[in-house]
């Protein structure tokens, strides 16, 4: 499917962003893009985008705006702006029918706020965060989970359908994030009671292959077993067989495990096992693995210089 | 596949021995039965058994003889007799050659030494427990997991075959039950796991369906989304959907949990989650939920009394 | 000691509040209240405080200001004012060098945000959040544990000390509420450690009274073994044998752990054992004891159903 | 009080029955000593005891036998003999009326197995397990928990008195260890505990010394912080401040945490709070510091690389 009837700005094109935008551009959009760091810039301009020297003037005349930045409060600020610091937002810019798509993996209460305000001037906003990390982006294989009307969700899906493959609609303006930080825990959890199991099969003798394949076909199946298996030299072409180098990394999973242990407070949830997860990846970072992917949390389980 | 020409003794015939040995029947094994309820003898005697009046009666001539009994001591005392009590084991009348499967879920230090002291007679042992449930051992559907010699195994198979679909060979003797028991582990872990994401779901507003099929279809996909959803109306026929009535028991797993626990004391492995799932399954079972299906975690969660 | 030469400004007159200017009455000072509902005025008024339409009006000639609320954005919205309700905040009307006590216990960063921007103005601000519950509000016999500059702390130790009996500086601003909340996260785990190690004494045939004394005697002495035994029948006169009635709220326990957890996250403190006892407290809760004392977490581990 | 009066054997001469015997021969009892390993015995022999070539040999015509083994299994084949190596066990020579006093660390069920066969022939027995380190047992400061009829634990006490400060009285043969197992995992818990809410008012820009102090004088109230502060610097002269060397081993700790959760399983006792220590302390092990003061738990939560 091509693009070329849409007119997109893409705000923030880093690591996620970046690829992303490019994908829409091979789709035939007409994109212009903003960042703050002019490279980041220069780099899809000579893709075939238009550089913009603002966000406002990167918005201009777009039908489709789509934002991908760090945390809640930037958000906040190129919607909503800054008065602290003065900062206009872009509502006082789009126009009426404008379709807003942000992909940032933020909490659910400022992608609502911003969703409602948006809206009580005729702009549609969808959250729709992301899975598949830096690789996805780049292929065009993202998971895009979506909050928002069912409208905005139907206009959106031509131009994520250009960079992801699966979409989700999970609900109302924040259910995107909601349903991506409930998932992501749940696979925490799934990561760190796949590394016990397998390393106290190991530890009684048993071979970590052998354990990975009864379980994959019995009740123990999950995702990280069937793509993602945490015991070195089980699986090929996985970060635990590549000294858990690429993939997902401990500090994106703790920031993840931040917003939903803050989501279970607000909502009074109880989330033991999310909340061990989240002690266990913390303990993991702070010993240095903050940088390696999040499989490496077997290392917790399988330390070498294993006492008697 | 005909087992007419096999000889097989069955002592323990429970809730699961009971349908075992009548698939047995079924695929015209001749198969000679003990149990200490004579009821149960007398079921499997109309079915086409031949009933023995004690384990050594069972036994004379026998092939193969399969034990399905409670604990790690009944399963000793039967093949090693109990010098305390004054009664011989079976291992003094058991001829050379014969092939003892012991299906009982068992901890493996005894299904070792019991493997390894028939071993010393020429008796070949494997420790092949099952999963499944009363449901699959009486559809011949069960799952085994065997420990012992790959030639004790290949001889086991076609007697297993006629009584479940899976048959897993984990290693030597003892490495059924570990496998069994890390296998089940981490299903207690995948199915609160669960519970917890899906029911924060639903304290944000999420549709549970929804959030499941996005979970299912994500890295958050597990067993329990696939087969078991504790959330019930999520899944049709499930345990859940039927206020938690049938499946596996809350205090099946928490004998379970108690034999991978007890397990990981003993090979020092380091189990957060399992041991997490544990306390909380003793909870859940002491607040008198202990013979419901243990996907009734899930009320953990989502008590009906919810406060803010 | 008497504080007739103190003019106090007292704005909060709930549970705590109310009986807290109490004090500061009886030790003479001029007391001017306010608080949303007319009668809790109307009761110190009738003890001698003088009544005020509203904050700003009990402010007015104040040296002291003191504050008693249940959260967060009460204490903001009172001292910097609400500009999307267009609501003014104390800020503008207090004079320089009036003193701000505020005792509600709230998140850390308003403390700071308020005490920064009070500052600004010349207005001395301490936290001084208070331990001891409405018995030791009535007595006089709370707990301060302040945060903000020593003038400040040294000015406030007269007027706490008519209502408390132990007064501590934790450090700058903020410092006040993070030490409170510190404290009863480790309170927290120290009642459900105590919990269950008496349980597990008793499950295998100890008395809970000789454990009791033991531990008490020993390296498990801790506050709830001094003070505070969760077991009944264990001590007199604790909540734990009077069917869990008076003492401290497990749903305000949870409002502190809430505030803990929330500090963890944000400060990426790991704090396993704290997380448990929140899931746990908020599981009890939940199961419908949240207004019982926070002691009755001991049910959990002692129910009466208990299955073998 | 001298002990002049008073055979005792003493069997087990290791870091700690060393010096426990050596205290006896100082209250000037006659003692008779025996250990596997020849140097330990000459040991006491220089310093007034008896030698023994046997376990056998040193109980003759000794009032009271003391032994301080590793383990269950060393304890059980002691008294009771080894069946299976064809070892005869002290039982077949103790005189009526001796009275046995084993102070190793050992599950309860073989203290009650030890105690009732004992019993049987007229031999009184009770579990005396210590606390307080070598260190206390030097200065013969210990504390002894003591299971038995109140008839031997009234004989035992001046005994136990010439080694020992505090000596209680839990119960029945057997409650001695469950006792101590019950407060030594509360112990882990207030150990971790206080480490993490230590930790946290640090991240938050507070004074360890002044944290501790104020959790010192309100409800977190511990042994740990009032003997034993985890936090390096806050307190002279225990393990933290001299880089957790001396105090009591990890690795001791993990061994009493087994035993616990053994305890647990068996009682079906929910221990959620004593799990999640053991599983910490397991991990701790792993990564090295088995060997180090179990305070040094406190680097788990500290650690210096942490990141944000």
């Amino acid at each position: 499917m091509s693009l070329s009837n849409y007119s997109v700005a893409f705000i923030g094109l880093g690591n996620m962003g970046g690829p992303m935008a490019a994908n829409l551009l091979k789709a035939n959009a007409k994109v212009c893009v903003f960042d703050l760091v002019p490279q980041a810039v220069a780099e899809l301009q000579s893709q075939g985008a238009t550089a913009a020297a603002s966000a406002e003037e990167a918005v201009k005349g777009a039908d489709i705006v789509i934002s991908m930045l760090p945390a809640g409060r930037h958000v906040q600020g190129l919607y909503l702006g800054d008065s602290e610091r003065g900062v206009a937002g872009l509502i006082d810019v789009l126009e009426q029918n404008t379709l807003v798509i942000d992909s940032s993996t933020i909490d659910a209460a400022t992608s609502i706020l911003v969703g409602k305000t948006l809206a009580e001037k005729g702009i549609a906003f969808v959250d729709a965060p992301v899975s598949g990390g830096t690789a996805g982006a780049a292929a065009g294989t993202l998971t895009f989970i979506v909050g928002g009307e069912v409208s905005a969700y139907e206009k959106a899906q031509p131009v994520l359908s250009a960079m992801g493959k699966n979409i989700f609609h999970a609900g109302q303006n924040g259910a995107g994030q909601i349903a991506k930080i409930c998932n992501n825990m749940l696979l925490s959890v799934l990561m760190v009671g796949t590394s016990e199991a397998l390393q106290m099969a190991i530890d009684n003798g048993l071979d970590p292959k052998v354990m990975s394949d009864i379980m994959l076909q019995s009740s123990g199946r999950n995702w990280t077993l069937e793509l993602y298996n945490p015991c070195p030299g089980v699986m090929p072409n996985v970060p635990s067989s590549n000294d858990y180098t690429g993939g997902f990394m401990v500090d994106l999973m703790r920031k993840d495990l931040g917003l939903a242990l803050d989501t279970a407070l607000k909502s009074h949830s109880s989330t033991p096992m999310g909340a061990m997860a989240q002690n266990l990846y913390n303990m993991h970072s702070m010993q240095g693995s903050g940088m390696r992917d999040f499989s490496s949390i077997f290392e917790l389980f399988s330390a070498q210089n294993k006492q008697q």
